[in-house]
């Protein structure tokens, strides 16, 4: 198959590996030239993606819009959250009418409170059968040196995920498959909302337990968003949920983690954010959780304590103290 | 209250200190008379749990089966579990007929394939009502140094639960309840057989991914099998089903994860057991699974991978791919 991969960052780079190592025509859009250059004329994507030296054969690039997506079978979109809208803009009418669109984003629109599928449909005006959504622990470098993976493809139309799933098969990646595209895009998300407090509580110096039992009531917070926003509460206990969870909170490396953990060694917000390369995901994605939760009419104590964090300045411990209520309860 | 600890190894001296820092009056119990005088004379475990400096005061120990548990409102048993049932039979007829038993252990008996819920009842002779198990994401070094932590309580009867919850509650440990008796011991004993695996993955030098994959698989293996014997499925998506996995998955001190990690070195298990302190839990958890799967006709992927692994020697990778069929499936 031809696949088209729009954006060329570490995740987009990865997977269009991942496509190519599948056997198909793999074409990276960039807006960015000396990346296009990079990948087309010495397969190297040195600016996002150095681990790698040398990129399939079956991968090249371009920066044209129009060649990029011509006769694409599949179109990943591989884009920064809060830039998907913008980007994607000048490709509506480019892309076949026949194509399914995938992709690997995970975020809220900041301006909008929109989900991916929803910025993505809306601004390609596609139909919800032709949209996919790929989801899972992917850490992006570990992908890229082909650690064994497993990943979630969600689509309304099970035909079409089990399409985009056999273009991503390899002996090192191996995707499922599910209709849940909503539970899909909110475990992308909001995921990072608890990686910011495990960063944290990691900064403050507590150890496994702590961690396991943010992670675990952030879990219950999330499964309890999702199923009131129509998503499937298996979905959270899988791949996409606890698996993304803790990949992502088990990588120190994560900018979601760093930011928390900068914060629980002391940092106020402005100091981690000025020592941060850019505003973590998680920042953003913490309020528009907390207002996601008030709408539906689901409490939301982790995210509510991560908002006091960042907004209000308290400490590690004083988050914690919020998780919990006086009383002994059920879990 | 006056609470009894049936065993003084880390886990049962970490937990007395819990109990008398939640305001009751602690009694350890140990076989060992050296480790009886360290707590009684010196405040002190130096032999199961050196990181603490000076036990609290409210604790105290001794060597005599009668002296322990006369008068106890809760009877705490912390013993190996392969150990149990020999350790415990003295006990019948001295544990007053008010007093709740409570098993912090994990594991299913080698012998009979029974849980610790099984061996403790069968052994004492004591109705279900009074009986709690207590399991979740508590390693114990950092209960022990106070770190913010929580657990489950389980037990029929949900008062009893939450006698055994309120006596401890701490500021830094914070207990949930359940009636999921059956649900908590499936978690704290399968999971072990996850952690092997898991250590493997990491001795072949594989990272968040392949762990992560690994994790969530052996969720949905644990909750099938759980589910199939009567247990809420909710219990595994907890503190003492994806917690544990996450904090003991995350710690490379475990018996269960050094073994594995050794296996993926390329050691051979005879070779693995000789340079581990005694055999790893997961280790004849992992044929008790199987045989378990079998009974209730649930499939077994990961312990009858890693059964091969241990059984035949099967590698990583051989591990990694029996995990998977060959067709693109729902999660």
């Amino acid at each position: 198959m031809k696949i088209t991969v729009l954006g060329a960052g570490a995740w987009g780079t990865a997977f269009g590996q991942v496509l190519a190592d599948a056997g198909n025509d793999v074409m990276m859009w960039a807006i960015e030239p000396e990346i296009v250059e990079g990948i087309r004329d010495h397969r190297r994507n040195a600016v996002r993606l150095p681990s790698v030296e040398r990129l399939p054969e079956r991968m090249t690039a371009t920066g044209d819009r129009a060649e990029a997506v011509a006769g694409a079978d599949i179109v990943i979109v591989s884009i920064a959250a809060q830039a998907a809208r913008v980007a994607l803009e000048p490709f509506r009418g480019l892309i076949p009418e026949t194509a399914v669109v995938a992709s690997l984003m995970k975020g809220i629109e900041r301006t909008t409170g929109k989900r991916m599928d929803e910025v993505v449909r809306e601004t390609l005006d596609l139909p919800e059968a032709r949209f996919a959504a790929i989801s899972g622990p992917n850490l992006s470098k570990e992908v890229a040196a082909r650690n064994p993976s497993a990943t979630v493809v969600a689509c309304s139309d099970i035909m079409n995920a089990r399409l985009v799933a056999r273009a991503c098969t390899t002996h090192y990646f191996r995707p499922f498959v599910t209709t849940d595209v909503v539970g899909l895009e909110l475990c992308g998300s909001l995921k990072n909302v608890i990686a910011l407090a495990v960063g944290m509580a990691r900064g403050a110096g507590y150890g496994e337990n702590t961690a396991a039992m943010i992670e675990t009531r952030g879990l219950a917070e999330m499964t309890a968003i999702g199923v009131a926003a129509g998503a499937d509460a298996k979905t959270f206990c899988g791949l996409a949920g606890v698996g993304d969870l803790i990949a992502t909170c088990g990588s120190p490396l994560s900018r979601n983690y760093t930011f928390g953990s900068n914060l629980g060694k002391g940092m106020s917000v402005e100091e981690a954010t000025k020592v941060s390369n850019g505003v973590a995901e998680g920042v953003p994605t913490t309020d528009a959780v907390v207002a996601l939760g008030e709408r539906l009419g689901v409490p939301t104590p982790l995210a509510t304590a991560m908002s006091h964090v960042l907004g209000r300045g308290i400490g590690c411990g004083e988050m914690l103290g919020e998780l919990f209520g006086p009383d002994i309860t059920e879990e």
